[in-house]
């Protein structure tokens, strides 16, 4: 059984869902087509990446990730088809798939080829995730291959994260994420902090805890979050408003033995 | 195999909307279940009918569109079954389905008869969406054709648009719809500025591009939206919030011969 | 046909809904998975519950409820599998299913055994919708019943409602829940004002009504809600604007006859 998840900008509130869904419906009648969020922020290629670097593993081989955040819609910007440890992806080749990348064992990449052969040209300039996107979607969902639909493309753009430092006693990373309950994900590896009884953050020691629940309302707390990576949280509160940080912000962290 | 999508103003926070999918997959039991939106500003009968607009026609034949942005809930407004170009359509007798009547090569509309025959009596005078919509959308992608709901009703609401007009050079229409990205859809057909390389919008000449990423970030253009109209769009920024217009406002557009 | 339907307070921007979904969709491929809500105020425990007694009901027997508002997450909580009049349910024991125990005729409750048996010891302290509940939901779509998923556990976490209470003429009970629309639900029984013609509420006579539609624009009505208790409104507004009111705030009520 074919599955195709989505994953847009488009909110929900226009329309443009129902107009990708019509074409997947059509297209391709028989796949389950499974939301996944229709609200990253207007053109963050970024989000869009750790948003689908979240789950694009945990569904089956043979599912395909339909990924519209394309902020350069109807320019030079490729369309990719690519497979990665048997999971199908089709969107922009804007750095959307940057966590697919780093994280496959196996991947390949090909450019979607529009107006010949089994793609047709895109009848808009600023839709391409109805006209062009989706018909590949659903092509790739009824089981054609993706070296079908282009050429091989080994080199799509890949979106970096700055590299952890130690200064000192210090290590130094940036928050890559805010989620909606105001809690920051960073680059830190758990490593380095996880022993730790408690770690200052910026000039605030606060303890380093299992899981939100261990802390008191409202405290601070640093945690290791379902990625594997250091959080920052505060329990039933946001630790972005408290902290007053958000993504791209530098972070501090040293770490205390356990008292 | 039975799709049924569903466009409300419900919001999904409040559990609405699981009330109308239980009832569908309940009387519907293997109809597939397509969430376009819940997020239609509450009694916004227009943007309901345009959102529709978008995406009717794209879905196969037999989808059943069920529509509920219901204000008069409970009143003397009719409930409609409608059948368009092979889909099939349930929903209040508001105007939310004019997009549907002015596009559709044949249709043919009928006034839903609860408490006698096939529909049940609401059980609520407030929830007609789960007490009466959606058992007449279960019934139809069941099998139950349209014209056994209820007696044909051949002057169903149709909200109607302005006529944009011709002042000397200026072409003058209004704002009909504004989107996520803060883009401004027109009523304006392209053909009276498509060949233009500038149009004067609100006194100032900005360039009309084939999309986008044509302009330089934060500068305003116009183009052709991809349902056809002319719209005006900032790269990566809010065309509504730069020039202070939303909905219903006019616009006066001078085309100027590309340089 | 197995279902599954998805209530939770992660919002859809983040991927922690399609990390579930995931889940879902490798261990139990074919059920279908219908999204209820992702937009229950984070840790609301009390709203999650009024919503799930929404809709539970309506679905078909056999249906599985996943409900993953967990504040707790990673503490001592307990997470459940129950079985109420047919439909199954999975989640944490705060509370979220205290309608359900309330409103089933016949329920039986387990106490969910992790690292033992069936489910896996979570992976995360952080994500158990992920680690734990989408699993056992997976198990209970696929045919294990509940109570091979843990102990016999009758004694979960109930949130109670206060009582309303007569002070001489008049009804005194408090707002529980606050819609999108603005209608403010109260937990008064229609049977003590519904034949009345007006109530007054917070010292203003305001008609009681049998449908939004029956007031005039902006006007405050009382009415019965489509749960079947009294509820306040204003047609086309909000009366939770306009009032001043929210959850949890005391509502007085006295009837008029009907002149």
């Amino acid at each position: 059984m074919a599955r195709i998840t989505l994953l847009t900008d488009f909110g929900t509130g226009d329309g443009y869902v129902g107009a990708v869904k019509g074409i997947l419906a059509s297209q391709a009648p028989t796949a389950i087509l499974d939301d996944v969020s229709h609200d990253i922020p207007p053109g963050d290629l970024r989000k869009a990446s750790r948003v689908l670097g979240r789950y694009w593993k945990l569904f089956p081989p043979g599912t395909v990730h339909l990924v519209v955040v394309d902020p350069g819609v109807g320019t030079a910007r490729r369309g990719l088809a690519l497979v990665a440890d048997g999971r199908f992806f089709v969107g922009p080749d804007n750095g959307v798939f940057s966590r697919v990348f780093s994280e496959a064992e196996t991947w390949e990449c090909f450019a979607l080829e529009a107006g010949s052969g089994l793609l047709p040209a895109p009848a808009s300039e600023t839709f391409h995730g109805r006209d062009w996107f989706a018909p590949a979607a659903a092509l790739l969902a009824t089981g054609t291959p993706p070296s079908d639909l282009g050429e091989p493309f080994p080199d799509p753009v890949v979106l970096t994260d700055g590299e952890p430092r130690r200064e000192g006693e210090w290590m130094v990373g940036s928050v890559v994420e805010q989620d909606r309950f105001g809690n920051l994900a960073t680059d830190l590896p758990p490593g380095l902090v996880g022993q730790a009884g408690e770690v200052s953050v910026e000039g605030t020691r606060i303890p380093f805890c299992r899981t939100y629940g261990d802390a008191s309302t409202g405290g601070l707390i640093a945690l290791v979050d379902s990625d594997g990576r250091v959080e920052l949280a505060v329990r039933d509160g946001s630790a972005a408003a408290i902290l007053g940080m958000g993504v791209g912000d530098e972070v501090r962290v040293r770490a205390f033995p356990r008292a």
